[in-house]
Protein backbone atom coordinates (compact mmCIF):
# COMPACT_ATOMS: atom_id res chain seq x y z
CA UNK A 1 0.00 0.00 0.00
CA UNK A 2 1.27 3.15 -0.97
CA UNK A 3 -0.16 5.70 1.85
CA UNK A 4 0.13 9.38 2.93
CA UNK A 5 2.85 10.92 0.56
CA UNK A 6 1.81 10.12 -2.76
CA UNK A 7 -1.01 11.81 -4.65
CA UNK A 8 -3.60 8.86 -3.68
CA UNK A 9 -3.43 6.07 -1.32
CA UNK A 10 -3.00 2.23 -2.98
CA UNK A 11 -4.74 -0.19 -1.35
CA UNK A 12 -5.39 -4.03 -2.26
CA UNK A 13 -9.08 -5.76 -0.64
CA UNK A 14 -8.83 -9.41 -0.28
CA UNK A 15 -9.60 -10.65 -3.77
CA UNK A 16 -13.18 -10.74 -4.39
CA UNK A 17 -14.68 -9.39 -1.78
CA UNK A 18 -16.59 -5.73 -2.12
CA UNK A 19 -15.53 -2.88 -0.35
CA UNK A 20 -17.97 -1.05 1.75
CA UNK A 21 -17.03 2.73 1.97
CA UNK A 22 -18.82 5.43 4.60
CA UNK A 23 -18.57 8.99 5.96
CA UNK A 24 -19.61 11.44 8.39
CA UNK A 25 -18.29 14.93 9.17
CA UNK A 26 -18.67 15.79 12.79
CA UNK A 27 -18.54 19.66 13.33
CA UNK A 28 -17.87 21.82 16.51
CA UNK A 29 -21.42 23.22 17.68
CA UNK A 30 -23.41 21.20 15.63
CA UNK A 31 -22.05 17.22 16.48
CA UNK A 32 -20.01 18.06 19.55
CA UNK A 33 -20.08 20.82 22.03
CA UNK A 34 -16.83 23.24 22.05
CA UNK A 35 -14.17 21.95 24.29
CA UNK A 36 -14.45 18.48 24.05
CA UNK A 37 -11.90 16.81 24.85
CA UNK A 38 -9.75 16.25 21.12
CA UNK A 39 -8.82 12.77 22.60
CA UNK A 40 -12.38 11.95 22.31
CA UNK A 41 -13.08 13.78 19.11
CA UNK A 42 -10.25 11.69 17.40
CA UNK A 43 -11.37 8.66 18.85
CA UNK A 44 -15.34 9.33 17.89
CA UNK A 45 -14.64 10.55 14.63
CA UNK A 46 -13.49 7.24 13.98
CA UNK A 47 -15.93 5.23 15.67
CA UNK A 48 -19.30 6.29 13.96
CA UNK A 49 -17.47 5.35 10.96
CA UNK A 50 -16.57 2.14 12.21
CA UNK A 51 -20.50 1.61 13.22
CA UNK A 52 -21.51 2.29 9.76
CA UNK A 53 -19.21 -0.82 8.34
CA UNK A 54 -20.37 -2.87 11.42
CA UNK A 55 -24.36 -2.45 10.23
CA UNK A 56 -22.84 -3.12 7.02
CA UNK A 57 -21.11 -6.61 8.39
CA UNK A 58 -18.13 -5.66 6.67
CA UNK A 59 -14.77 -5.75 8.65
CA UNK A 60 -12.75 -2.31 8.48
CA UNK A 61 -9.62 -1.85 6.98
CA UNK A 62 -8.55 1.65 6.11
CA UNK A 63 -9.65 5.58 7.27
CA UNK A 64 -9.32 8.80 5.67
CA UNK A 65 -8.92 12.27 7.87
CA UNK A 66 -9.70 15.37 6.67
CA UNK A 67 -9.20 17.47 9.75
CA UNK A 68 -9.99 21.72 9.41
CA UNK A 69 -8.10 23.38 12.22
CA UNK A 70 -8.46 26.94 13.05
CA UNK A 71 -4.99 26.84 13.63
CA UNK A 72 -1.99 24.31 14.31
CA UNK A 73 -1.86 23.24 18.02
CA UNK A 74 0.74 20.38 18.85
CA UNK A 75 -0.91 19.58 21.59
CA UNK A 76 -4.30 19.51 20.52
CA UNK A 77 -3.21 17.12 17.09
CA UNK A 78 -1.00 14.73 19.78
CA UNK A 79 -4.51 14.52 21.47
CA UNK A 80 -6.33 14.00 19.00
CA UNK A 81 -4.11 11.18 17.32
CA UNK A 82 -3.83 9.55 20.62
CA UNK A 83 -7.79 9.15 20.50
CA UNK A 84 -8.08 8.39 17.11
CA UNK A 85 -5.08 5.62 17.16
CA UNK A 86 -6.30 3.87 20.18
CA UNK A 87 -9.45 2.70 18.68
CA UNK A 88 -7.76 1.88 14.86
CA UNK A 89 -5.16 -0.34 16.78
CA UNK A 90 -7.98 -1.89 18.64
CA UNK A 91 -9.40 -2.88 14.98
CA UNK A 92 -6.32 -2.74 12.62
CA UNK A 93 -7.97 -0.16 10.98
CA UNK A 94 -4.35 1.79 8.56
CA UNK A 95 -4.70 5.89 8.31
CA UNK A 96 -4.24 5.91 4.97
CA UNK A 97 -4.72 9.30 3.88
CA UNK A 98 -6.55 12.62 4.21
CA UNK A 99 -6.39 16.54 4.11
CA UNK A 100 -5.87 18.97 6.84
CA UNK A 101 -6.31 22.64 6.29
CA UNK A 102 -7.20 25.78 8.29
CA UNK A 103 -10.35 26.76 9.03
CA UNK A 104 -13.60 26.13 11.58
CA UNK A 105 -12.78 23.17 12.94
CA UNK A 106 -14.36 20.51 11.75
CA UNK A 107 -13.71 16.72 10.62
CA UNK A 108 -14.59 14.48 7.75
CA UNK A 109 -13.85 11.07 8.40
CA UNK A 110 -14.01 8.69 5.38
CA UNK A 111 -13.69 4.27 6.23
CA UNK A 112 -13.27 1.55 3.60
CA UNK A 113 -14.07 -2.37 4.67
CA UNK A 114 -14.53 -5.08 2.85
CA UNK A 115 -17.17 -7.86 2.70
CA UNK A 116 -18.00 -10.27 0.44
CA UNK A 117 -20.48 -9.01 -1.65
CA UNK A 118 -23.43 -11.81 -0.92
CA UNK A 119 -23.10 -11.59 2.69
CA UNK A 120 -23.00 -7.65 3.43
CA UNK A 121 -26.05 -6.48 5.61
CA UNK A 122 -28.56 -4.52 4.51
CA UNK A 123 -31.32 -2.45 5.22
CA UNK A 124 -33.44 -3.67 3.02
CA UNK A 125 -33.40 -7.26 3.42
CA UNK A 126 -36.03 -7.34 6.57
CA UNK A 127 -38.87 -10.09 6.11
CA UNK A 128 -42.22 -9.94 8.38
CA UNK A 129 -41.90 -12.69 11.00
CA UNK A 130 -38.10 -12.02 11.67
CA UNK A 131 -37.42 -10.84 14.99
CA UNK A 132 -35.67 -7.44 16.00
CA UNK A 133 -33.10 -7.15 18.30
CA UNK A 134 -30.68 -4.05 19.58
CA UNK A 135 -27.54 -4.56 20.73
CA UNK A 136 -26.26 -2.29 24.27
CA UNK A 137 -28.84 -0.23 26.02
CA UNK A 138 -30.47 2.46 24.67
CA UNK A 139 -30.83 6.34 25.55
CA UNK A 140 -27.44 6.17 27.56
CA UNK A 141 -25.41 8.37 25.17
CA UNK A 142 -29.19 10.87 24.89
CA UNK A 143 -28.28 10.75 29.07
CA UNK A 144 -24.72 11.40 28.44
CA UNK A 145 -25.99 14.44 26.65
CA UNK A 146 -28.56 15.89 28.90
CA UNK A 147 -25.86 15.70 31.98
CA UNK A 148 -23.35 17.45 30.22
CA UNK A 149 -25.88 20.10 29.24
CA UNK A 150 -26.65 19.97 32.63
CA UNK A 151 -30.35 19.36 31.62
CA UNK A 152 -29.83 16.62 34.62
CA UNK A 153 -29.20 17.57 37.76
CA UNK A 154 -27.11 14.55 38.79
CA UNK A 155 -24.37 12.36 36.69
CA UNK A 156 -23.63 8.71 35.56
CA UNK A 157 -19.89 8.50 34.24
CA UNK A 158 -21.14 5.63 32.44
CA UNK A 159 -23.54 7.82 30.39
CA UNK A 160 -21.19 10.38 29.82
CA UNK A 161 -18.87 7.73 28.52
CA UNK A 162 -21.45 5.91 26.00
CA UNK A 163 -21.83 9.74 24.54
CA UNK A 164 -18.19 10.22 23.84
CA UNK A 165 -16.60 6.59 23.30
CA UNK A 166 -19.31 4.85 22.04
CA UNK A 167 -18.04 1.44 20.77
CA UNK A 168 -18.06 0.42 17.49
CA UNK A 169 -19.88 -3.13 16.96
CA UNK A 170 -17.94 -4.16 14.50
CA UNK A 171 -17.55 -7.83 15.70
CA UNK A 172 -20.69 -8.14 16.25
CA UNK A 173 -21.37 -6.87 12.47
CA UNK A 174 -19.19 -9.51 11.29
CA UNK A 175 -20.64 -12.09 13.56
CA UNK A 176 -24.33 -11.32 12.29
CA UNK A 177 -23.38 -12.41 8.12
CA UNK A 178 -25.46 -14.76 7.40
CA UNK A 179 -27.87 -14.84 10.26
CA UNK A 180 -29.03 -11.23 10.11
CA UNK A 181 -31.82 -9.91 7.62
CA UNK A 182 -31.99 -6.50 7.87
CA UNK A 183 -28.86 -4.50 10.12
CA UNK A 184 -28.77 -0.08 10.64
CA UNK A 185 -26.37 1.22 13.14
CA UNK A 186 -28.69 3.51 16.07
CA UNK A 187 -26.57 6.94 15.91
CA UNK A 188 -30.25 9.18 14.70
CA UNK A 189 -32.32 7.16 17.52
CA UNK A 190 -34.00 3.33 17.46
CA UNK A 191 -37.21 5.13 16.42
CA UNK A 192 -35.78 7.07 13.18
CA UNK A 193 -33.51 4.18 12.16
CA UNK A 194 -36.12 1.14 12.50
CA UNK A 195 -38.14 3.41 10.35
CA UNK A 196 -35.21 3.40 8.01
CA UNK A 197 -35.16 -0.57 8.10
CA UNK A 198 -38.85 -1.04 7.72
CA UNK A 199 -38.93 1.84 4.35
CA UNK A 200 -36.44 0.29 2.93
CA UNK A 201 -37.70 -3.24 3.26
CA UNK A 202 -41.73 -1.99 2.73
CA UNK A 203 -42.31 -3.63 6.01
CA UNK A 204 -43.67 -2.53 9.69
CA UNK A 205 -42.99 -3.58 12.63
CA UNK A 206 -44.29 -4.11 16.47
CA UNK A 207 -42.01 -3.72 19.37
CA UNK A 208 -42.63 -4.18 23.24
CA UNK A 209 -41.67 -1.03 25.62
CA UNK A 210 -41.06 -3.61 28.14
CA UNK A 211 -37.79 -5.62 26.17
CA UNK A 212 -36.35 -2.35 25.90
CA UNK A 213 -32.90 -2.71 27.49
CA UNK A 214 -32.70 0.07 29.46
CA UNK A 215 -29.79 1.44 32.33
CA UNK A 216 -30.91 1.95 35.73
CA UNK A 217 -29.59 5.64 34.84
CA UNK A 218 -32.04 5.87 31.99
CA UNK A 219 -35.01 4.06 33.89
CA UNK A 220 -34.39 6.99 36.58
CA UNK A 221 -34.18 9.77 34.66
CA UNK A 222 -37.67 8.72 32.53
CA UNK A 223 -39.22 8.40 36.18
CA UNK A 224 -38.23 11.52 37.31
CA UNK A 225 -39.34 13.43 33.67
CA UNK A 226 -41.86 10.98 32.26
CA UNK A 227 -39.86 11.45 28.93
CA UNK A 228 -40.15 8.30 27.90
CA UNK A 229 -39.51 8.56 24.81
CA UNK A 230 -35.88 9.58 25.09
CA UNK A 231 -34.21 6.09 24.78
CA UNK A 232 -36.11 5.88 21.46
CA UNK A 233 -35.91 9.26 19.76
CA UNK A 234 -32.20 10.30 21.13
CA UNK A 235 -29.26 9.27 18.76
CA UNK A 236 -25.78 8.74 18.94
CA UNK A 237 -25.82 5.05 21.03
CA UNK A 238 -24.40 3.64 18.15
CA UNK A 239 -25.65 0.26 18.56
CA UNK A 240 -26.63 -2.03 16.08
CA UNK A 241 -30.18 -2.93 15.41
CA UNK A 242 -31.24 -6.54 13.55
CA UNK A 243 -34.02 -8.48 12.18
CA UNK A 244 -33.43 -12.22 12.65
CA UNK A 245 -35.61 -14.44 10.77
CA UNK A 246 -37.29 -17.21 12.54
CA UNK A 247 -35.60 -20.04 12.03
CA UNK A 248 -32.17 -18.88 12.75
CA UNK A 249 -33.06 -17.32 16.14
CA UNK A 250 -31.96 -20.35 18.21
CA UNK A 251 -28.34 -20.01 16.42
CA UNK A 252 -27.62 -16.51 17.65
CA UNK A 253 -26.80 -17.36 21.72
CA UNK A 254 -23.87 -19.89 19.82
CA UNK A 255 -23.29 -17.28 16.96
CA UNK A 256 -23.14 -14.07 18.89
CA UNK A 257 -20.91 -15.37 22.03
CA UNK A 258 -17.83 -13.36 20.91
CA UNK A 259 -19.39 -10.13 19.86
CA UNK A 260 -18.21 -8.88 23.07
CA UNK A 261 -21.91 -7.36 23.70
CA UNK A 262 -25.36 -8.17 25.15
CA UNK A 263 -28.38 -8.56 22.59
CA UNK A 264 -32.17 -7.97 23.57
CA UNK A 265 -35.04 -9.02 21.70
CA UNK A 266 -37.61 -6.46 20.93
CA UNK A 267 -39.74 -6.83 18.64
CA UNK A 268 -41.15 -8.26 15.45
CA UNK A 269 -41.28 -7.01 11.88
CA UNK A 270 -44.63 -6.91 10.43
CA UNK A 271 -46.40 -7.03 7.12
CA UNK A 272 -48.15 -4.15 8.17
CA UNK A 273 -46.68 -0.87 7.38
CA UNK A 274 -45.75 1.56 10.22
CA UNK A 275 -43.91 1.19 13.61
CA UNK A 276 -46.04 0.18 16.53
CA UNK A 277 -45.15 0.43 20.10
CA UNK A 278 -46.76 -1.85 22.80
CA UNK A 279 -46.64 -0.34 26.06
CA UNK A 280 -48.26 -1.75 29.05
CA UNK A 281 -51.17 -3.15 26.27
CA UNK A 282 -51.39 0.49 25.14
CA UNK A 283 -50.75 0.71 21.31
CA UNK A 284 -49.21 3.86 19.76
CA UNK A 285 -47.82 4.33 16.56
CA UNK A 286 -44.06 5.57 16.89
CA UNK A 287 -43.14 8.53 14.80
CA UNK A 288 -39.48 9.12 12.70
CA UNK A 289 -38.76 11.02 15.86
CA UNK A 290 -35.54 11.03 15.47
CA UNK A 291 -32.57 13.40 15.56
CA UNK A 292 -33.19 15.10 12.11
CA UNK A 293 -30.15 17.01 10.74
CA UNK A 294 -31.51 20.47 9.67
CA UNK A 295 -34.06 20.29 11.75
CA UNK B 1 -23.55 -0.99 -5.56
CA UNK B 2 -25.84 0.14 -2.60
CA UNK B 3 -25.59 3.83 -2.86
CA UNK B 4 -26.67 6.51 -0.51
CA UNK B 5 -29.52 5.25 1.45
CA UNK B 6 -27.67 2.44 3.40
CA UNK B 7 -25.20 2.78 6.14
CA UNK B 8 -22.30 2.40 4.06
CA UNK B 9 -21.42 1.84 -0.08
CA UNK B 10 -20.78 -1.15 -1.84
CA UNK B 11 -18.71 -0.92 -4.42
CA UNK B 12 -17.12 -4.27 -6.61
CA UNK B 13 -13.76 -3.02 -8.18
CA UNK B 14 -12.52 -4.54 -11.21
CA UNK B 15 -11.32 -8.36 -10.07
CA UNK B 16 -7.47 -7.63 -9.37
CA UNK B 17 -7.35 -4.03 -9.72
CA UNK B 18 -5.82 -2.08 -6.60
CA UNK B 19 -8.07 0.80 -5.37
CA UNK B 20 -6.61 4.53 -5.40
CA UNK B 21 -7.92 6.81 -3.03
CA UNK B 22 -7.62 10.23 -2.42
CA UNK B 23 -9.28 12.93 -0.56
CA UNK B 24 -9.49 17.13 -0.67
CA UNK B 25 -10.86 19.61 1.59
CA UNK B 26 -11.82 22.71 0.66
CA UNK B 27 -12.77 25.74 3.11
CA UNK B 28 -14.01 28.92 1.95
CA UNK B 29 -11.93 31.91 2.53
CA UNK B 30 -8.51 29.55 2.36
CA UNK B 31 -8.93 27.42 -0.71
CA UNK B 32 -11.99 29.75 -2.62
CA UNK B 33 -12.96 33.40 -2.20
CA UNK B 34 -16.22 33.99 -0.81
CA UNK B 35 -19.03 34.28 -3.39
CA UNK B 36 -18.21 31.55 -5.50
CA UNK B 37 -20.60 30.54 -7.94
CA UNK B 38 -21.60 27.37 -6.46
CA UNK B 39 -21.46 26.04 -9.46
CA UNK B 40 -17.53 26.08 -9.88
CA UNK B 41 -17.27 25.02 -6.27
CA UNK B 42 -18.71 21.69 -7.37
CA UNK B 43 -16.95 21.30 -10.23
CA UNK B 44 -13.40 22.30 -8.78
CA UNK B 45 -14.70 20.00 -5.75
CA UNK B 46 -14.68 16.51 -7.97
CA UNK B 47 -11.84 18.03 -10.31
CA UNK B 48 -9.29 18.21 -7.48
CA UNK B 49 -9.49 14.82 -6.78
CA UNK B 50 -9.91 13.51 -9.92
CA UNK B 51 -6.40 14.93 -10.63
CA UNK B 52 -5.27 13.36 -8.02
CA UNK B 53 -6.27 10.02 -9.22
CA UNK B 54 -5.20 11.10 -12.94
CA UNK B 55 -1.43 11.22 -10.94
CA UNK B 56 -1.58 7.57 -10.11
CA UNK B 57 -2.82 6.70 -13.43
CA UNK B 58 -6.13 5.27 -12.38
CA UNK B 59 -9.56 5.26 -14.00
CA UNK B 60 -11.83 7.50 -11.99
CA UNK B 61 -14.95 5.16 -10.23
CA UNK B 62 -16.78 6.67 -7.23
CA UNK B 63 -16.92 9.78 -5.35
CA UNK B 64 -17.85 10.66 -1.92
CA UNK B 65 -19.07 14.11 -0.37
CA UNK B 66 -19.20 16.13 2.36
CA UNK B 67 -20.69 18.87 2.43
CA UNK B 68 -21.09 21.22 5.25
CA UNK B 69 -23.50 24.43 4.70
CA UNK B 70 -24.49 26.74 7.24
CA UNK B 71 -27.73 26.94 5.70
CA UNK B 72 -29.81 25.10 3.06
CA UNK B 73 -30.39 26.78 0.02
CA UNK B 74 -32.20 24.83 -2.57
CA UNK B 75 -31.00 26.92 -5.44
CA UNK B 76 -27.16 26.73 -3.83
CA UNK B 77 -27.35 23.32 -3.65
CA UNK B 78 -28.67 22.83 -6.95
CA UNK B 79 -25.86 24.98 -8.65
CA UNK B 80 -23.39 23.00 -6.27
CA UNK B 81 -24.90 19.62 -7.75
CA UNK B 82 -24.64 20.68 -11.38
CA UNK B 83 -21.40 21.62 -11.41
CA UNK B 84 -20.02 18.51 -9.69
CA UNK B 85 -22.21 16.12 -12.08
CA UNK B 86 -21.21 17.80 -15.42
CA UNK B 87 -17.67 16.86 -14.43
CA UNK B 88 -18.57 13.54 -12.61
CA UNK B 89 -21.03 12.56 -15.95
CA UNK B 90 -17.77 12.90 -18.09
CA UNK B 91 -15.94 10.63 -16.34
CA UNK B 92 -18.51 8.31 -15.22
CA UNK B 93 -17.95 8.92 -11.60
CA UNK B 94 -20.78 7.57 -9.31
CA UNK B 95 -21.27 9.85 -6.47
CA UNK B 96 -21.65 6.83 -3.99
CA UNK B 97 -22.16 8.22 -0.37
CA UNK B 98 -21.40 11.64 2.05
CA UNK B 99 -22.64 13.15 4.77
CA UNK B 100 -24.14 16.70 4.56
CA UNK B 101 -23.84 18.77 8.01
CA UNK B 102 -24.41 22.17 8.92
CA UNK B 103 -21.28 24.28 9.70
CA UNK B 104 -18.94 26.65 7.99
CA UNK B 105 -18.95 26.18 4.40
CA UNK B 106 -16.84 23.51 3.51
CA UNK B 107 -16.50 20.64 1.11
CA UNK B 108 -14.50 17.52 1.32
CA UNK B 109 -14.52 15.16 -1.51
CA UNK B 110 -13.36 11.51 -1.46
CA UNK B 111 -12.66 9.63 -4.72
CA UNK B 112 -12.00 6.41 -5.58
CA UNK B 113 -10.26 4.91 -8.68
CA UNK B 114 -8.57 1.75 -9.74
CA UNK B 115 -5.76 0.57 -11.44
CA UNK B 116 -3.58 -2.72 -11.79
CA UNK B 117 -1.48 -2.28 -8.96
CA UNK B 118 1.96 -2.63 -11.17
CA UNK B 119 0.81 0.09 -13.21
CA UNK B 120 0.37 2.60 -10.70
CA UNK B 121 2.43 5.67 -11.05
CA UNK B 122 4.03 6.69 -8.18
CA UNK B 123 6.03 9.81 -7.13
CA UNK B 124 9.32 7.87 -6.38
CA UNK B 125 10.00 6.36 -9.04
CA UNK B 126 11.94 9.12 -11.01
CA UNK B 127 14.86 7.95 -12.65
CA UNK B 128 18.62 9.78 -14.07
CA UNK B 129 18.29 10.81 -17.69
CA UNK B 130 14.42 10.88 -16.88
CA UNK B 131 12.79 13.31 -19.34
CA UNK B 132 10.68 16.22 -17.31
CA UNK B 133 7.29 16.68 -18.89
CA UNK B 134 4.28 18.79 -17.80
CA UNK B 135 0.78 19.13 -19.60
CA UNK B 136 -0.74 21.64 -20.67
CA UNK B 137 0.80 25.66 -19.54
CA UNK B 138 2.40 26.75 -15.95
CA UNK B 139 1.18 29.74 -14.37
CA UNK B 140 -2.39 30.36 -15.68
CA UNK B 141 -3.86 29.16 -12.52
CA UNK B 142 -1.99 31.78 -10.76
CA UNK B 143 -2.83 34.92 -13.21
CA UNK B 144 -6.74 34.30 -12.73
CA UNK B 145 -6.23 34.49 -9.21
CA UNK B 146 -4.03 37.97 -9.43
CA UNK B 147 -7.04 39.14 -11.81
CA UNK B 148 -9.91 38.15 -9.34
CA UNK B 149 -7.97 39.66 -6.60
CA UNK B 150 -7.56 42.74 -8.76
CA UNK B 151 -3.68 42.75 -8.31
CA UNK B 152 -3.49 42.78 -12.06
CA UNK B 153 -5.34 45.82 -14.46
CA UNK B 154 -6.17 43.97 -17.05
CA UNK B 155 -8.32 40.24 -17.50
CA UNK B 156 -7.76 37.16 -18.99
CA UNK B 157 -11.01 35.12 -19.13
CA UNK B 158 -8.62 31.63 -20.35
CA UNK B 159 -6.90 32.45 -16.84
CA UNK B 160 -9.70 32.73 -14.86
CA UNK B 161 -11.48 29.77 -16.61
CA UNK B 162 -8.19 27.27 -15.73
CA UNK B 163 -8.64 28.95 -11.74
CA UNK B 164 -11.98 28.02 -11.42
CA UNK B 165 -12.31 24.91 -13.79
CA UNK B 166 -9.45 22.97 -14.09
CA UNK B 167 -9.18 19.79 -16.48
CA UNK B 168 -8.25 17.00 -14.56
CA UNK B 169 -5.69 15.39 -16.95
CA UNK B 170 -7.42 12.16 -16.30
CA UNK B 171 -7.25 10.26 -19.77
CA UNK B 172 -3.50 11.62 -19.67
CA UNK B 173 -2.74 9.41 -17.00
CA UNK B 174 -4.58 6.45 -17.70
CA UNK B 175 -2.03 6.74 -21.17
CA UNK B 176 0.90 6.98 -19.30
CA UNK B 177 0.62 3.65 -17.35
CA UNK B 178 3.54 1.39 -18.44
CA UNK B 179 5.60 4.75 -20.28
CA UNK B 180 6.01 6.95 -17.48
CA UNK B 181 8.27 6.58 -14.40
CA UNK B 182 7.15 9.49 -12.32
CA UNK B 183 3.95 11.19 -12.08
CA UNK B 184 1.92 13.89 -9.48
CA UNK B 185 -0.33 16.79 -10.05
CA UNK B 186 0.50 20.08 -10.02
CA UNK B 187 -1.40 22.03 -7.09
CA UNK B 188 0.76 23.43 -5.04
CA UNK B 189 3.15 24.93 -7.92
CA UNK B 190 5.95 22.60 -10.19
CA UNK B 191 8.66 24.02 -8.02
CA UNK B 192 6.95 22.36 -4.83
CA UNK B 193 5.34 19.38 -6.80
CA UNK B 194 8.67 18.72 -8.67
CA UNK B 195 10.61 18.74 -5.70
CA UNK B 196 8.02 15.70 -3.97
CA UNK B 197 9.07 13.59 -6.83
CA UNK B 198 12.86 14.53 -6.26
CA UNK B 199 12.76 13.68 -2.51
CA UNK B 200 10.69 10.41 -3.26
CA UNK B 201 12.83 9.62 -5.76
CA UNK B 202 16.60 10.64 -4.43
CA UNK B 203 17.16 12.26 -7.19
CA UNK B 204 17.77 15.94 -8.82
CA UNK B 205 16.99 17.65 -11.89
CA UNK B 206 17.35 20.89 -14.19
CA UNK B 207 14.58 22.66 -15.89
CA UNK B 208 15.01 24.85 -18.66
CA UNK B 209 13.34 28.10 -18.27
CA UNK B 210 12.66 28.55 -22.17
CA UNK B 211 11.28 25.17 -22.28
CA UNK B 212 8.33 26.08 -19.97
CA UNK B 213 5.07 26.13 -21.47
CA UNK B 214 3.89 29.53 -20.92
CA UNK B 215 0.55 31.52 -22.33
CA UNK B 216 0.86 34.98 -23.57
CA UNK B 217 -1.12 36.23 -20.92
CA UNK B 218 1.40 35.30 -18.29
CA UNK B 219 4.25 36.19 -20.39
CA UNK B 220 2.71 39.41 -19.92
CA UNK B 221 2.53 39.09 -16.82
CA UNK B 222 5.59 38.48 -16.04
CA UNK B 223 7.32 41.42 -18.82
CA UNK B 224 5.00 43.61 -16.60
CA UNK B 225 5.86 42.91 -13.10
CA UNK B 226 9.18 41.25 -13.27
CA UNK B 227 7.81 38.42 -11.30
CA UNK B 228 8.81 35.02 -13.14
CA UNK B 229 8.66 33.00 -10.39
CA UNK B 230 4.84 33.29 -10.37
CA UNK B 231 4.82 30.15 -13.00
CA UNK B 232 6.87 28.34 -11.01
CA UNK B 233 5.62 28.66 -7.38
CA UNK B 234 1.69 29.81 -8.18
CA UNK B 235 -0.22 26.63 -7.55
CA UNK B 236 -3.81 25.58 -8.29
CA UNK B 237 -2.67 24.46 -12.49
CA UNK B 238 -3.74 20.61 -11.48
CA UNK B 239 -1.43 19.74 -14.54
CA UNK B 240 0.23 16.61 -14.34
CA UNK B 241 4.29 16.59 -14.42
CA UNK B 242 5.70 13.29 -15.04
CA UNK B 243 8.79 11.86 -16.24
CA UNK B 244 9.57 9.30 -19.05
CA UNK B 245 12.65 7.20 -19.51
CA UNK B 246 14.87 7.79 -22.46
CA UNK B 247 13.60 4.79 -24.55
CA UNK B 248 10.62 5.33 -24.50
CA UNK B 249 10.51 9.19 -24.95
CA UNK B 250 10.09 8.40 -28.75
CA UNK B 251 6.99 6.48 -28.20
CA UNK B 252 5.17 9.62 -26.14
CA UNK B 253 3.65 11.48 -29.60
CA UNK B 254 2.04 7.85 -30.24
CA UNK B 255 0.91 6.84 -27.10
CA UNK B 256 -0.37 10.11 -25.70
CA UNK B 257 -2.00 11.37 -28.58
CA UNK B 258 -5.55 10.94 -27.25
CA UNK B 259 -5.37 12.90 -24.26
CA UNK B 260 -6.77 15.80 -25.11
CA UNK B 261 -4.05 18.14 -23.49
CA UNK B 262 -0.24 19.11 -25.11
CA UNK B 263 2.44 18.39 -23.23
CA UNK B 264 6.47 19.71 -23.32
CA UNK B 265 9.68 18.81 -22.03
CA UNK B 266 10.99 20.98 -19.65
CA UNK B 267 14.20 19.62 -18.12
CA UNK B 268 16.30 16.64 -17.50
CA UNK B 269 16.41 13.90 -13.73
CA UNK B 270 19.97 14.22 -12.82
CA UNK B 271 21.84 12.22 -10.31
CA UNK B 272 22.57 15.61 -7.96
CA UNK B 273 19.95 16.30 -5.97
CA UNK B 274 18.45 19.59 -5.69
CA UNK B 275 16.32 21.63 -8.03
CA UNK B 276 17.99 23.47 -10.73
CA UNK B 277 16.53 25.94 -13.13
CA UNK B 278 18.61 26.99 -16.17
CA UNK B 279 17.47 30.50 -17.22
CA UNK B 280 19.51 32.02 -20.39
CA UNK B 281 22.68 30.40 -19.27
CA UNK B 282 22.62 31.04 -15.67
CA UNK B 283 21.80 28.43 -13.33
CA UNK B 284 19.84 29.15 -9.95
CA UNK B 285 18.58 26.56 -7.39
CA UNK B 286 14.89 26.47 -6.86
CA UNK B 287 13.57 25.65 -3.52
CA UNK B 288 10.10 24.67 -2.95
CA UNK B 289 8.17 27.83 -2.55
CA UNK B 290 5.28 27.02 -3.77
CA UNK B 291 1.54 27.58 -1.60
CA UNK B 292 2.38 26.29 1.57
CA UNK B 293 -0.55 24.89 4.19
CA UNK B 294 -0.82 26.86 7.43
CA UNK B 295 2.08 29.10 5.85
Amino acid sequence: MVGIGDDGALLSPPKGDAIVATMDTLVENVHFLPGLDPQDLGYKALAVNLSDLAAMGAQPGWAFLALTLPEVEERWLQCFAEGFFSLAEQFNVDLAGGDTTRGPLAITLQALGFVEEQLALRRSAAKPGDGIYVSGTLGSAGLGLKILQKEVGWSDPEAVERLLRPEPRVLLGMALRGLAHACIDISDGLAADLHHILDASGVGARIDWSHLPLTDSVQRYIAETGDWLMPLSAGDDYELCFTVPSEKEPMLGACLQNAGVAWHRIGTIEQQSGLRLDKGGEVTVLLPAGYQHFS
